[in-house]
């Protein structure tokens, strides 16, 4: 892992804006994969780039890069560059060996879906052009990781305009977590109607949920969507009821990480809470998902892996001490599953699915098996 | 301030607990008013000695002694301190500068109505006896404060044994910040069906919610509750959803700060989220109130003043390194006011009330009356 830039806040350009870099880009000169480590926001902007396996791995599983489409592009890209010294093997090494370095890089992290999207598509654009051999196979893979990257622009870009047709100006908007730029390649998914609503001079009031334990919505997204210009207010996540009660929020906009076949969503812990609170107080709760994260194979949320992390999150990291006492039990699940009937509609690139959703999801998919003809 | 004793954990008795010490109490030697010194938990258990009122008012504003009831306590001793060298002035000099004195201790934090209740006892017992002279009215002064002491520990006990028809041996309860043995002079209010059931071997599983910004869940709730040998897990708070959902909670125990005439109820930010949750999954929501704590002259929680609280609670305290951009909004109230509507019933002393409140607080509080006659 090496560091490209290094700008701790305060000690330089105080006008340094974290939407200047890309959240995850591959650098061809060098043959790497470069991100910001999410880890030091937003105390610091530090680029590092990822070449070996382990790298990338650990990159991922420890929340370096995260976000479920930027996930997914570094696992493309680092699936490409586990194959590049592979490329003298005979054909049925080279993919035996790509199989093996597939599983690890998915193993980095169990819940997200477009993690096994993006390396199953890598695979795919693998074996389609091995009949030319492995360096043609090396090759499209290199461009079908470029691709993903390139069509989650576009799909964010997307997903904003079609959320931006569910909100008025001015209104008061509620998210959970990051699944803003930082999660993607650009625009976010559940941030992306904010971003382009902010280019329209809708005047949005952006409320964030600081998202324990990880702090994803104090450290990345306050920080994102303030860095634009956008009027942004930090909450704790148990200061969501009274602000709803409070009248001030018109809509909830949140990522997710998995859609189940029947609208159930996996995202960041706290979202089923904060969908509950909505539904109590009448405000539309909207999931914001790629169609990548859509998973017809997996017919509800019951069948959603959860990820469980360690209890040093809640008990002791981030702070100058330890914060409960030792050796107490604490339970630590990354993510939960907002259940469909609690989600007022689902935003994808492909449109908007509203409830029944086991039919309006299948449309979705249809309609982007059509698009891909 | 000075300090009485000094513990850090690992570093003398790990057996160290923090329930062998009171949370509140009067040296009479030394005329000072000892506490555990609550923000250092739970990596230090340090008691320290007040005196002056600027301590008294710094120690309850910056929550070194915080729970209603403790607040109480510490107030009422604290005005005690203040009429001590007030002895020697003539009778409506004295009963003016003392006015003066409750004022300034009634400013330390506006929301609990303990503070308040409990200074206005002391100036009732001072009035009752200044036609025998300032000095008998400081001796019942330092009376009046030993009983709201003593009656504490008699009110939480009784609080005990009426939660503890509500529950079943063997359940899930999930709390919420701390209404615990900290935030009074034994037992707690929320927890004392928790102490009482576990003298009684009724094996509850407690669940503790951080409790953002300030972590009275994780520093204070779990570390006492751990301590008496409670099954205690820590939670984050916006983990309290998938928790319910999994079925593992049977009951919700809060503390309240005041309850109005129509049982709206505030208490730590994040007990009206909870309360929307167990509605949502059925879980019934129980507030334990001791008698002080219901204000008959607030018709409802929307006449309840809220403390708002520094930023610096949420973005850098507790932390190694700021957690959220600098200059970032955010909101920090202190409480949130849990409708009516969504509490299942109210615990006091003198029996269970359950809606309609306006009626059930009533005859409580004329219960109460009863009683004192």
């Amino acid at each position: 892992m090496r560091i490209l830039a290094l700008c701790a806040m305060g000690e330089c350009d105080m006008n340094e804006n974290v939407l200047d870099y890309d959240t995850v880009a591959f650098d061809e000169e060098k043959q790497a994969i470069r991100i910001i480590d999410q880890t030091l926001l937003p105390n610091e902007i530090r680029l590092i780039t990822l070449q070996s396996q382990p790298e990338i791995w650990e990159a991922i599983q420890t929340l370096r890069v995260r976000g479920a489409p930027a996930i997914g592009i570094t696992a493309a890209f680092g699936l490409y560059l586990a194959a590049l010294p592979l490329r003298q093997l005979p054909v049925q090494a080279f993919l035996d060996a790509l199989q093996q370095a597939k599983g690890y890089l998915s193993s980095a992290r169990p819940t997200a879906v477009n993690l096994g999207w993006a390396l199953h598509r890598m695979e795919q654009a693998a074996q389609r052009a091995i009949s030319a051999g492995t360096a043609a196979a090396v090759t499209a893979m290199h461009d079908e990781a470029a691709e993903i990257l390139q069509e989650d622009i576009r799909v964010c870009r997307q997903l904003g305009e079609n959320g931006l047709t569910l909100v008025k100006p001015g209104w008061g908007l509620l998210t959970h977590c990051n699944a803003g730029q930082l999660a993607t390649a650009r625009y976010g998914t559940a941030t992306a109607p904010m971003y382009l609503g902010a280019e329209k001079g809708y005047g949005f009031h952006v409320y964030c949920d600081e998202t324990r334990p990880l702090l994803q919505g104090a450290r990345l997204t306050a920080f994102e969507l303030s860095s634009a210009g956008i009027d942004t207010t930090l909450l704790c996540d148990n200061m969501a009821a009274s602000l709803m009660k409070s009248g001030k929020i018109q809509a909830v906009f949140v990522g997710c990480d998995r859609v189940a076949a029947n609208g159930d969503t996996a995202n960041k812990i706290g979202t089923l809470g904060v969908a509950v609170l909505a539904k109590h107080y009448g405000i539309p709760f909207y999931v914001v998902a790629p169609s990548s994260t859509v998973d017809l194979q997996t017919p509800t949320g019951d069948e959603i892996p959860i990820e469980q992390r360690s209890p040093d999150e809640i008990c002791e990291m981030w702070y100058a001490a330890r914060m409960a006492p030792a050796g107490i039990h604490a339970m630590n699940p990354a993510f939960d599953v907002t259940d469909a009937a609690l989600i007022t509609a689902i935003v994808t690139e492909f449109g908007i699915a509203r409830p029944p959703y086991s039919q309006s999801l299948q449309e979705i998919i249809l309609k982007k098996g059509r698009a891909r003809q």
